[in-house]
């Protein structure tokens, strides 16, 4: 059997797996972004169609899920298994979302990180052979989390400034093993990391720690330098996970500061949406990852990007107890070829 | 590359992953009931020296974890990933309760199916040869369930005939490479049923269909008649369930009345105990697997098992928005070797 491992925590794919295809769909708020037109479908109502958050959030799966096969012009069937998930209890949004697909279902629950969670997943099935095609899906909706997470929206309730801004969106990806111009090559699974913090409001600091423990960990298995990326693009720390990064890397001899990228710094504009720390939830990293990073990668702009979507393990009803909110991050790397 | 895959959703092992331990911890209502014995650790108290029902369940995934692992005598550095879930919003209770382990760590949710989906990956990642050695653990409590999708505790409610009594348990396996008398040779993915059910108090007949269709599924892809199984055993459809079930199976023209068992029958005396329709949770399929099954396979008494935890989809969010309950489960097959 052909070793794969690499170090304490990577994978190296003997035969790298590609992204062959991947789609977009965003709410208002996104369309009206710095990525605005970018994203493949979006419904200034965000609802798409639907009576409640949690079922629009599940038709915003649906369509990321239809958009990437349509793309290649494949059925539902061409897919081999679909790992997804959301950020709902019970993960409903994506149960209600992919039902109508028919393939058969790994669901996941990573926070934020799930985008990360489900390449890597599907990009290691690919690479054992266990199927043709894969879907990765993720979602997140600003009115299903606020709901889940905060408070009802009719309170209005003021929002501190390390507070982040959840993403109504959903990236959805199909990796498989014909060729494309980006490839996964290796992955490095997270563990969680918990330095204590309490502030569901300020999700970037709970996060931050896993985020460097992962791209630490990424250079150390694979012997590599931070600058051998163009980019090292985390999911949401946001302006204040950002600068809580750049000193626990600094404090492990690691500069990143010259090419790290933050999906929830540029989803938004930060002036004028009015989105304090940023963007944040499975969608956020899933759409900026599919309308944005990709592109550049296909183009070969950039060369080889490290991806790491990161999670903030909260409930309310562990916030409620007095628990901590451990973070937990997931490496992709993404190289064009 | 070595072609897996069989059929529309399984996958044949090229080498079939062992479970090389396994370990049972649970409360006081499991060790009172028929197996009472044969689990590993208990607590009377169901906190296990702690202050929240949440907290007690996190603490019974990581004994579960350390005990399977303490039987081979292996720190927990020698499993490369954890694959583990529970029923709780967010899956408080298995990220608390893993953490300490410091295992890099994929977060499932699959209901009371995630003991098969964690079984699934586990050996899908060990036969590919991504480690040497994974741990697939679940775990459910009474009181947290009751807390997460019915009445506070307190309220004394009626349950219906219907209900099940959510089992207070854990139970981890270490998925390895190195023989043991149980392998998993085979395993089908399963996808989402949804017959329109929405009472949330009859979840066998929301999970009944699900298994069915993976049960026919299993026997499809691998070319198989129901009665090459000593025991078709699945995770928690309890009386109400099973008579569904049976009715299905009879419609697909497949008899497995006579090998057929559930977990969520055997694992509390319904006279006795007054648990209605069977035990439920991800500790029910998780924990009679650990302490009942996989040592009659491993004496060889049952030669070969398909094992198909079922998971009813729902959520209170759900649930009061009049949304259906879909099911899926998952099916492993378990091989005296």
């Amino acid at each position: 059997m052909i070793q794969r491992t690499r170090g304490v925590q990577s994978i190296c794919f003997t035969e790298a797996p590609f992204i062959m295809s991947s789609a977009s769909v965003v709410g208002k708020k996104e369309r009206q972004g710095p990525l605005g037109k970018k994203y493949d479908l979006y419904d200034t109502e965000n609802l798409f169609g639907k009576k409640t958050w949690e079922e629009a959030e599940g038709m915003m799966q649906k369509h990321a899920c239809r958009l990437a096969l349509e793309k290649l012009n494949y059925a539902p069937e061409k897919v081999r298994y679909l790992f997804g998930g959301d950020l709902l209890r019970q993960g409903i949004a994506t149960s209600m979302g992919i039902e109508g697909l028919q393939i058969p279902f790994f669901g996941l629950f990573g926070a934020c990180s799930t985008s990360g969670e489900a390449l890597a997943l599907a990009a290691m099935s690919v690479a054992a052979g266990y199927g043709e095609h894969m879907l990765a899906v993720t979602s997140s909706h600003f009115g299903t989390a606020e709901k889940e997470f905060r408070f009802p929206l009719s309170y209005a309730n003021q929002r501190p400034l390390s507070s982040h801004w959840t993403v109504t969106g959903s990236g959805a990806f199909l990796v498989g093993n014909k060729r494309s111009n980006v490839c996964i090559p290796e992955i490095t699974v997270g563990k969680i990391v918990d330095y204590g913090f309490k502030d569901s409001q300020n999700m970037g600091a709970c996060m931050a720690p896993a985020a460097a423990d992962t791209i630490e960990r990424n250079l150390l298995d694979l012997g590599r330098e931070a600058d051998e990326y163009d980019r090292i693009i985390t999911g949401d720390l946001g302006y204040v996970g950002q600068s809580i990064l750049f000193d626990l890397m600094r404090k492990k001899g690691i500069d990143i500061k010259k090419n790290h990228m933050d999906c929830g710094m540029i989803i938004y504009d930060q002036n004028s949406q009015d989105t304090h720390s940023g963007g944040s939830g499975c969608g956020c990293a899933a759409v900026t990852l599919a309308a944005y990073i990709l592109p550049k990668i296909q183009k070969g702009e950039w060369k080889k990007v490290l991806f790491v979507p990161t999670g903030a393990l909260m409930s309310t009803v562990s916030f409620n107890e007095g628990e901590s909110v451990p973070g937990i991050a997931h490496g992709i790397v993404l190289e064009h070829c």
